[in-house]
C-alpha cells in the first residue's frame, strides 16, 4: 500500500481502473483490490463510487496541463497544435485505448448521474477555457481566420477531438487524429486558406 | 410479447435499453424483462449479449437514413446540413439523453470486445461514406472549398459530431450543436470565407 494512505491509494486506483475499464465495470471491489486495500474501507473515505468518481475526475482535469496552453511559450496555434500532439500521443502510447476519462464518462453515465454529469461538464469547460485564451491571443495577434469566435471555436476543437478519440480507438487507428490536425490546423483556423488543391 | 417473435422482441428491447443505459448497465435480464419474454429464452437466439449488441449496432445503423444523404434532393451541403439536424432534434427530443449507440458503444465497451469495436468501425466507416458522398458531390459542383479532401473531411465530421454528443449531455444544452453547424457550415466547408469581423 505504501506510504500514500488508503485514500489516496484508493483515488488513484480509480482513476486507473475507470480510465481503463469504464464507470460500471470498475466496481468498488475491483478499484479496493488493485489498490491493494479491504473493501471495507473503501466507505471510511467515500459515500459511494459516485462520489469517487469525481474525484477521479477533477484528479485527471488537474493533470492535464492546461496553464501551458494559456502562459506558455510560443505562439499560441503552435501551443494548441503541441497540446493536442501530446494528447494523441498519449492514446498512441496506450495502443489506441482508453481515450479520454472525461469523454468515457460523458457517454456512459453522464445521463445517469447528475454529479458526474456536473463534473464532466465542469471538466470540458475548463479544457474549453485553456483553448479559448489560446485562440484568443491567437487572434488578438492576428493569426486567427477572421470571423471566428475564440470562445465557440474552442468549444467545437474540445468536442472534435473527443470524438476522433471515438472514432482512434474503433479504429486502433492514428488517421482520426491526422485529420483532426489537417482540417483545424490547416483549414479551419489559420487566416490564409490554403492553396486550392 | 405481440407478432413479432421472441427473437425480434429482444433486439428491439436491446436497441432501446442499450441506447438508454449503455452496454454494462443493460443486462441480459434488463433486456429480456423489458421485451417481456423468459431470460431463459435469450440463449435459444443469441449466443452472448455481446452478439446481441452487434445486431442492435447494424439496425441502429440501417435506421439513419444515410441514403438520402448520398442521393437525396437538393444541394449536397443542404442535404448534410439536414442530416445533422434531424439527428440534433432526436437528441433535443430525448431531453439531451442517449447521444448515439455507435459512439457510446465505442467509449465504454469497443476496448474490451473486438467484436463490438469491429461493429463500431464499421458503423463509423458506413456513416462517413454516406457523408463522404455528399461532400464529393460537393466538391464536383464547386461547392466546397479548395483543397478538402472530401473522405478525410467526412471522417472529421462524423467525430466531431460524437463528440458534440457527449457535450451537449454533459451540458444538457444545444450550444454544442450550434457551434457544430457555425464552425463546419460557415466556416470550414463554404468555398467563400465570411465576412471579416
Amino acid at each position: 500500500m505504501g506510504r500514500r494512505g488508503v485514500r489516496e491509494e484508493i483515488v488513484e486506483a480509480a482513476l486507473e481502473q475507470f480510465h481503463a475499464q469504464g464507470y460500471n465495470a470498475a466496481g468498488v471491489k475491483v478499484i479496493t483490490d488493485a489498490a491493494g486495500v479491504p473493501k471495507g474501507s473503501f466507505y471510511n473515505h467515500f459515500d459511494s463510487k459516485e462520489a469517487l468518481a469525481v474525484v477521479a475526475l477533477e484528479r485527471y482535469g488537474a493533470r492535464r496541463h492546461l496553464q501551458e496552453l494559456v502562459a506558455g511559450d510560443g505562439e499560441p496555434l503552435a501551443r494548441l497544435r503541441a497540446h493536442f500532439e501530446s494528447l494523441r500521443d498519449a492514446v498512441v502510447g496506450a495502443q489506441f485505448t482508453r481515450g479520454c476519462l472525461v469523454g468515457n464518462f460523458g457517454a456512459e453515465i453522464a445521463d445517469h448521474s447528475p454529479v458526474i454529469r456536473e463534473a464532466v461538464r465542469e471538466g470540458l469547460a475548463q479544457w474549453t477555457d485553456a483553448v479559448a485564451g489560446a485562440l484568443t491571443e491567437a487572434r488578438d495577434g492576428g493569426a486567427l481566420r477572421a470571423g471566428l469566435d475564440p470562445r465557440a471555436t474552442a468549444g467545437f476543437l474540445v468536442n472534435a477531438w473527443e470524438g476522433s478519440l471515438i472514432r482512434a480507438r474503433a479504429d486502433r487507428s492514428a488517421e482520426a487524429f491526422d485529420s483532426f490536425f489537417t482540417l483545424v490546423f490547416d483549414a479551419l483556423l489559420p487566416v490564409a486558406d490554403p492553396q486550392p488543391a
